[in-house]
């Protein structure tokens, strides 16, 4: 199933996008959709016995904006240089464990809401990602099977990074990673069962009609069921939580100078294949 | 005041205690203690109102459990090497800047909480902080004076630590300050305006009876004000969510080998002058 969530900020309705592309209302089966719902298998089954019965009343998607489509999300756990051409890019050498830092669940936006340039920022980068959404409660796991058995599902992220904050200012990453608006995610939470293999997905990324990342989970040094094995030995995983698995090549820090950071009037584009599409304007904090 | 939940972890009714010890019931006057609350002025005169009425009903203090302070918060900002004792202990240059980094809000318990030791921890560590509780939403603070305008008030936290997970694993000390239990805080929020100075106030942590660190704020590197203003800079903090200010010297880390990293059975206790104190007992996870 794709489960999204649509509305103003703050006051969104769950919602689905059906096998036809229709987005109808989930309002009346679930109260929203976030961790509560993703670890209720009873509540999962009521949700796709309705959307299979074909009766859900539709939504007219015109204008309607699109909210991240978790609420309520504990943690964002992100996971960094964790493509092999992304780490070649920028001179690190590929780490030897997965490489562990945190977003603050309150950067997450929706796939299209506006995204905050820093105020003195002048190194904004863009970054694609696939965001695994954990369903079960996740402590020391043993196996890659038991690792996905944990996961309820992926989405397209957006970890925007300040690479100023993030590495020159001192201490670690997060600096650089916890601006406000800095994780749009959506548009859908694709459910795992739709997602044959979360190592075969295209990622692209556009900055103002250009392509300029093109990679494939394919390319990550940990897979998805290592990450989520791998961070459940260090902290334990929720649901709702979101782990965004790192990024493949083509960000503005990796490119020759004149590096191409983001500024205000810059439109970034994100798609993942099966997982939708986001676009994102940028303005001044 | 001195507000504090009380109750079993998850169904925890909010309290006071009053000028002369005594717990009362705050769960007729407000539903409970979290960053709604602390931004709302008149649900906070509301309590203060009741606080001096003298009638608020006596809770019986007596095996009643004591959670974390504050609930639903949103992040976890802590700041590293902040102490000029400790920074020297751990063989660190003073920071030029604050250092950064996060713990998970799923990983605060209450102040006598059980602490688990992880799996594979042989570098379980200590550290007494003083905990700053945001009351309202801060941006890009210009100003020391403004800083403390978004302070609701003061707790104790005890910021656990893996040190071979947060030093020895690769990538950002995340990953050895977000296992699970690792943030108990509490037993009191004390507000802002019982704190006369911030940066006067001892703080002391004993493990097992034999005190380990004996420190005061005045030592902090970068003072409570500059801590607020400067994280702002870098990302917005919203009522409810806890800035970790850093330890003094002290922990098991700074000390001769063998290093006295903790165990299960050893029972740390804390305590900061005047914001009450803590004790927990280890046991393996």
């Amino acid at each position: 199933m794709k489960l999204l969530r649509v509305g103003t900020a703050g006051a969104e309705r769950p919602a689905l996008l059906d096998a036809d592309g229709v987005l109808r209302d989930l309002g009346g089966v679930v109260p929203d959709i976030d961790g509560e719902l993703l670890a209720d298998d009873a509540a999962l089954g009521r949700v796709r016995a309705a959307a299979e019965s074909g009766e859900l009343p539709v939504l007219d998607a015109d204008g309607l904006r699109v909210g991240p489509p978790v609420a309520r999300i504990g943690k964002v756990v992100c996971i960094g240089l964790n493509y092999h051409d992304h780490a070649a890019e920028t001179g690190a050498e590929p780490p030897s464990e997965p490489v562990v830092f945190f977003k603050a669940a309150d950067t997450v936006v929706g796939p299209d809401d506006t995204v905050l340039v820093p105020r003195k920022s002048v190194k904004t980068d863009w970054e694609v990602e696939l965001a695994i959404v954990i369903g079960r409660t996740a402590r020391y796991l043993e196996s890659h099977e038991e690792a996905l058995a944990h996961v309820a599902g992926y989405a397209v992220a957006h970890d925007v990074s300040e690479r100023e904050f993030q590495i020159e200012r001192g201490g670690t990453w997060d600096k650089g990673k916890n601006c406000e608006t800095f994780n749009p995610l959506g548009p859908w939470l694709v459910t795992a069962d739709e997602v044959a293999d979360p190592q075969a997905l295209g990622l692209k990324l556009w900055v103002n009609g250009e392509l300029k990342q093109n990679g494939s989970t394919a390319d990550q040094i940990f897979p998805v069921a290592e990450v989520v094995r791998y961070v459940s030995q260090f902290m334990t995983l929720y649901p709702g939580d979101v782990i965004n698995t790192g990024t493949p090549a083509g960000v503005a820090m990796g490119q020759p100078e004149p590096k191409p950071y983001l500024r205000a009037g810059d439109v970034v584009e994100l798609e993942i294949e099966g997982l939708g599409r986001q676009r994102q304007e940028l303005k001044d904090a």
